[in-house]
């Protein structure tokens, strides 16, 4: 079958073996697929990954034991826990040891005509939700970790650093519970979305300027929450100076480079640093079905897996690309 | 006055000058003040603090606009606050950005014969609590502001790593809310008051061997909360690799050094980093004053403030330090 892998590169192989029906596992055809941040930094050579790519997807199952399943349209979780050790015996699944992740540790991932996936993984995309919107399910649901994870009031200040494809789904998410929401970016272009929803947003370049007469200016040391979706330094800077003393500064990405980060001045302001990753997915899908989260702005592209390389290049300058998996039947 | 002080090098003065009465302010005689680790620090050059060292005491107020305080045994909160900013309107004073630190932070310290603190910051110690209990109170103070972040829960299991000063008190306080604590560090001759309380002990030395015969084994990634109360980057990596995913690590002490914290393997394990430093005095005094914390196997020694250099010395390498300040009514 042809899959778009990493092995050293970024390849597109037409004669990857197919998988192999596993027990409890389903074989699914991915209709569509986002390539996400984490699939670059793996070309990069992030988790010392080898295989095929990708963890966004939406598709029907092909082949599965239990037949209920087969030909149903599923999105899937991407951690594939072992069911038996003592993390998962708590019901941390996401956590588990022994876990290998789609696309990303140890499992090929879903930039192929066919992959397997636990049926413990898989979620029915409910029939109102298209295929357009139902691939964003797994970033969404990582955008709603952060309220499964920390109470966010209603009353809180929140700064999203990051005005990539998470920030705009972090950004839509913590405005749910009714807070005032300031995305903190240098895309302009990319704002429209987020005025149309009330959501303010400011130039990363002309924030910390407590002098200016700007209009608007975003002072340090005033957020209740500040995530950060940018993943480099740089921006943990801006989002570290923007939250207040016994503030929260929620994690969003990994990073490769050395944070810089003054541990110090963490414990003087006592501010809370919160790792997060993986979310829930059958919340996801309900903000989807009740059109809570506007998603269809943020796809900025349509590759078929055959161009998956340039998908890859517009992916690293654009906000969602999306990769359409053909099947010839 | 006699006063120890730090003006690039540790040193007794004999004739420094006393303070002189300030609106909203009291003059206070300390009677006991205790060597802290941060006292240390500042000898070895954090914060840039020059002038009178120390923090923790216990006193009597000499002198003061409202009459009704002189006399009075007390203890004082550490941050002077401007009382005035947006910041200390919201009620949270310790955080004040113009705040001065008592011995830490433009503002004289307590090992000298006087010294002024806001009358705001002032706390009467219990009849029943003596001064080498009431001069715990700041530390004390400190190490509860864990329960007063954050939800400790009775189930949760919990490791403080630093058998030092702040460590002992940090144990004896998650331990009231029935919480299982296990104290890691290498000093065995300080664990006989833990064994007492029921406080389990391992060896920083033999933690982290899954494969152990030893009958007693700390696990990696197996505590819900652990407290890193080392201050030094070796310790924060033992404390790090002992948090369960989705598990607490709460910083007790600054550091000086980097920290080499791996910040994506906290956003993958989704840890959350807390970081905790001054605390409530109110309910430190009631503990005090109900017998709950046991202070008294913390003294390692007692010296005059003549001696405060020599003080300084024990205080590096033993539990608490106190120096007596002798007054010649």
């Amino acid at each position: 079958m042809q899959a778009l892998l990493f092995d050293g590169q970024l390849r597109l192989a037409n004669a990857y073996p197919e998988p192999i029906l596993a027990p409890g596992e389903a074989l699914i055809r991915p209709t569509l697929v986002g390539i996400c941040n984490t699939d670059i930094e793996i070309t990069r050579g992030y988790m010392g990954f080898q295989g095929v790519l990708g963890h966004e997807f939406v598709g029907v199952v092909q082949d599965c034991e239990d037949r209920a399943w087969v030909g149903r349209r599923v999105v899937g979780e991407i951690n594939a826990a072992c069911r038996r050790c003592v993390v998962c015996a708590r019901g941390d699944e996401h956590h588990c040891p022994e876990r290998t992740t789609l696309g990303i540790d140890r499992r090929d991932g879903v930039m192929a005509e066919l992959f397997s996936l636990p049926i413990a993984c898989l979620h029915e995309v409910p029939a109102s939700v298209s295929d357009q919107a139902a691939v964003f399910t797994e970033p969404l649901a990582a955008a709603l970790e952060i309220l499964e994870q920390s109470h966010v009031r209603p009353t809180d200040r929140v700064a999203v650093v990051g005005d990539g494809k998470l920030g705009l789904l972090c950004a839509q998410v913590l405005r749910l519970p009714g807070c005032e929401v300031v995305v903190i970016g240098h895309h302009p272009e990319r704002w429209g979305l987020l005025h149309e929803l009330g959501i303010a947003t400011a130039d990363e370049r002309r924030t910390m300027n407590d002098e200016s007469d700007e209009p608007f200016v975003v002072h340090r040391s005033s957020f209740d929450i500040v995530v950060d979706c940018t993943g480099q330094p740089a921006g943990l800077a801006v989002a570290r100076s923007l939250v207040r003393p016994r503030g929260r500064l929620v994690l969003k990405s990994t990073f490769a480079a050395d944070s810089g980060l003054n541990l110090s001045k963490l414990v003087v302001d006592e501010v809370q640093l919160l790792g997060s990753r993986c979310g829930p997915f059958a919340p996801a899908l309900r903000l989807l079905e009740r059109g809570l989260i506007n998603v269809q702005p943020l796809v900025a592209g349509q590759f078929s897996l055959k161009q998956g390389i340039d998908a890859f290049a517009a992916a690293s300058r654009h906000l969602k690309i999306l990769l359409e998996i053909a099947h010839v039947d």
